[in-house]
């Protein structure tokens, strides 16, 4: 923590923020700069609240320079995460591409698609039980029925699962049944659902919140390694912007910083951040390109008919040339890296 | 729903539009304009699904006209809700003050801060004891012991508390003890929860999401109301921007917007959108001067030593000057109305 | 300036960063800390280049400390700047409005709103000659005959006038008939402007950029004080943001810290915030309650004629009960202060 | 345009929207629609302004539905623009590496980092010789010196030079030294400008402004295209949002819109969205693998004692493997389409 003093800040004043900084038993530098005082404080475990000094008089900022998170970090843990599923792998060096419906709707629907996304070389089959809609009058998921239909998936077509989990009421069931558990935008910071994330057994997919920052996204990872589970891949899916001719602005730049904050897969979803088709296949390339271990990309037989987001999803025929599209780019970023 | 077809969409392409809006059982309306045709939907009852036609050949756009809320919407409830706590009346023609600290401490931080709060003229005490926290390593909250002490704070000071709920599980709990149960900010989408906030008997505080748009908050509001629950208030506490010399963006511009759309109280947290202590004051004026229904304001008697938000929250004098200055700048918008 | 090393940064890239500071005649001071060292530059006059650190081996971050603008600032200048402007006050005690059509369309509409403006109590008539349009196919304003005209305005009702300057090359041809030059949003960084409004004789009213950081706006104010010009007032009408139900996000919070950092006069523009009448009038009692000098509002007799902005510009009987509202608001919070 | 009447509006607010509309000579159809009434407007030629309806009793919104852009639509120029700058041809199907130090500092840097880019394969020159700077304080640019050179570069290794263009008064000068003009972020709604560079003989790089929409940055190239310069492309550097990882946020999903929407080529500046060296290479290979015509990226051989921008820059090693791996990924791209 560095405290910024005014310009004109008298001594009393700089001498108030010592005394604070002591008091904590900490130990305080200051350091007379250009035009004004900033003071340094040494010997802190862990982050000092920037409360202790802002609103003080003569304080003008409190700039923390400790980093808040500790086991996401690749400063205390150097080698990438890989994470099992079935016999996939994610992580560094892998390419990871999950996909399939919105929502699960029918038995006849899933196994359908997952044909599609078997053939088309998909690794994982992605689907909604539980499904956060912004209505509460729109389609919400066949919930468990939803989970069994994913088992009958895994077992026909040999496919990993995954979905998602809206609260902890449900967690054991989801937990039953997938390959992977998702935490969705929404309850990025659902701190209760990140505890119970935890606690599972299962690889956890922590998706970005809309308007989540880096920080942000990696505290709420830390909560659920904090708990005990050291499984979790990250996944951007877009945020929120001015910007209106995509739903959301996807921040590709995202993923070297990640890649370099943190050991943890980051998986890219183009599909939500599009919002439309015609955005989605250009938008894996990119995703693969800036080094991304993995994709989840939409897919259905018939988005016309699909109960949610069939806009975005991508025809058969579209995700079979974006897994072929996916393995040509990951092979030239391999080979450069 | 309006399709916009393409500038040269051939007339094969807007029949299929057509067959897809009739095989709905709705009235497909071309409307030939400037340079495209555009198909309105008839007799519908709620809204369409944008999904059905983006990404069909020659389609532009899908541009929804129904609003989705209903419960929540003044044009089906043309009057105000008022919210009654204790004897504190909140919505159209009052103006209440909610104050108290970001946490309860202890016993005696809660009482002392409480006297501070009734004696300047506060109508409601705040005070968390279960706080979301960004990190897992910061102060989490008292917990029930927090909740039993707000319970003393209402029956020494006879004032109505307000605390927040973070989880379906404690949900009970905090019922018990809360005259007003809040929802967070982070919280705002957690459909779950929302769906127990409705069958509540409490009324409810919804803060808008980070980055939520009205359509979203109100529509979070109408799960509320949809379980049964019509006591709502909605709380604005700042949305997420480039802006960095304040912590959040405090929209006041959505309070004459809320109040044209919905008949629900709107409350401002001044606190939480500036995150220093020297805007909050000018800020609770202007929020009063926009037509608020109230404020909700950190207050500590030692800011420097909370266990968190200490920066933002007012010296018990700062709010008595507040509660002064709201109810000066309430006088002459009523006078005015 | 503050140099974050990495956690593991070894001693030779501690070294390597402190020669570099001393290579440039600064003082560099390590300050090992809870988990890293930071390296603290003294000695410094003015702003040190962050790029001379970031990207060397070892470094994290680079923080700069000192504010980079001078002039501006109230550390250099803590007493109010007051412009006079005719026989007009603008700046700290005063509350300037000033009122009049987006654009001059011909005299007899000047004429007629300045009437209104003048009987409602406004101060100053505003009114575009020369118009910034997004599309190049709609009206782009009177030029040298909308200048003429609001020289007639003037004449005819006392009233000091305010026009938006958009080149060089017709910069002369403002100033000779405004009484203060106004900078439009979207010319904030048009420097080669700004250098020119230097060596104005005219006070210059600087809109804030669509998406300008506080920082970047004093220091487009800076350009003009530097070039000798210090009779600068700024503007606030909204940022960018993702938030849709006003057409700009109004930054009321921007205020209280404006006349913080610096001695200029700050107004408010809620006609371009809003996007629509229905929220000029409450945004404006909260631009006077949170501390603002002074407001910019659009007026016309017939709004729904108007060539550009009609829907934002309120009727002169709405304008003059926003005379009356910010009247009384303004004494409140002179009371206050 | 189709203006949404509310829910209960009476037969006279609507019959008068419909005689409005008929006095401006457009047909007007009403939409009975689900819950409320739309009126479509027919007939019309060019966009018709909201403001003629927004404000008027029983209206809810007005909404367009032609697009405001002529010149610059795909819809009315469906083969794309190809520009031809020396040897060197941008667009559809080519790939144009633009390299260079952010600002002309010297003779003897330009000639050293023009040897980079040339053995590197680069395909035209970048170096700012007027820089807009923030700080009035900062280095300027060299001006015509800076022009000079960059002709001396084009002379030596033939390579054609793009330079920034500030103001209309060294219009001139920079078009008699450049082979391609560019305008930067901040004057992207420069109106003067924009008309200048519309009579210009050389193409010109319109960036995209901080804050800009997708149509406002169409708009200021059509303003281009409408004075006569049909030879535009576009260049994203980023927008502005709340994310702190990256300077500005780089915009990839505008690429398949901005090919689809238009017939102008496309252009990435990762530089600047990045703002640091790290994230330059990953997206650079994103940018090409989502479709762009070119790359526009810093490099300096020293980049810690450049004069502006220096973390931003590549080394010249690095921008070899940039522009390696540039060519890899767009033959992937290019085999796909």
């Amino acid at each position: 923590m560095l405290i910024v003093m005014n310009r004109n800040a008298p001594p009393e004043q700089i001498q108030r923020v010592v005394r604070i900084i002591e008091a904590k038993g900490f130990t305080a530098r200051p350091i007379p700069g250009g035009d004004r005082v900033s003071i340094g404080i040494l010997n802190n475990e862990g982050p000092v609240d920037p409360a202790l000094f802002l609103g003080l008089p003569g304080v003008k900022e409190a700039i923390p320079v400790t980093r808040p998170y500790k086991l996401v970090s690749r400063e205390i843990k150097p080698e990438d995460t890989l994470i099992q599923v079935g016999g996939v792998t994610i992580g560094n060096g892998h390419l990871t591409v999950m996909g399939g419906p919105c929502a699960i709707e029918s038995e006849e629907q899933a196994l359908t698609i997952a044909a599609h996304v078997k053939n088309a070389g998909g690794h994982i089959f992605r689907g909604g039980a539980y499904k956060p809609r912004t209505s509460p009058y729109t389609f919400q998921g066949l919930g468990l029925e939803g989970l069994k239909i994913l088992a009958k998936v895994r077992e026909r077509y040999d496919l990993p699962v995954v979905t998602e989990v809206m609260d902890n009421e449900t967690f054991d069931q989801v937990e039953e049944y997938a390959d992977i558990v998702q935490i969705g935008t929404r309850n990025m910071q659902n701190f209760s659902l990140l505890k119970r994330a935890g606690l599972s057994k299962r690889p956890i997919m922590l998706k970005r919140g809309m308007s989540a920052t880096l920080e942000e996204w990696l505290m709420a990872a830390e909560y659920i390694m904090a708990g005990g589970n050291h499984q979790v891949m990250l996944c951007e899916r877009g945020v929120r912007t001015f910007v209106r001719h995509s739903r959301n602005t996807l921040d590709l730049s995202v993923v070297p910083v990640v890649i370099k904050e943190s050991h943890l897969p980051i998986i890219i979803d183009p599909s939500h951040a599009a919002g439309v088709r015609d955005q989605v296949i250009p938008l894996s390339r990119a995703a693969v390109a800036v080094g991304a271990h993995g994709l989840m990309v939409e897919v259905h037989h018939e988005p016309q008919n699909a109960l949610s987001d069939g806009a975005q999803s991508l025809y058969p025929d579209q995700f079979a040339r974006l897994c072929a599209d996916a393995r040509k780019m990951h092979a030239v970023v391999r080979a450069e890296s």
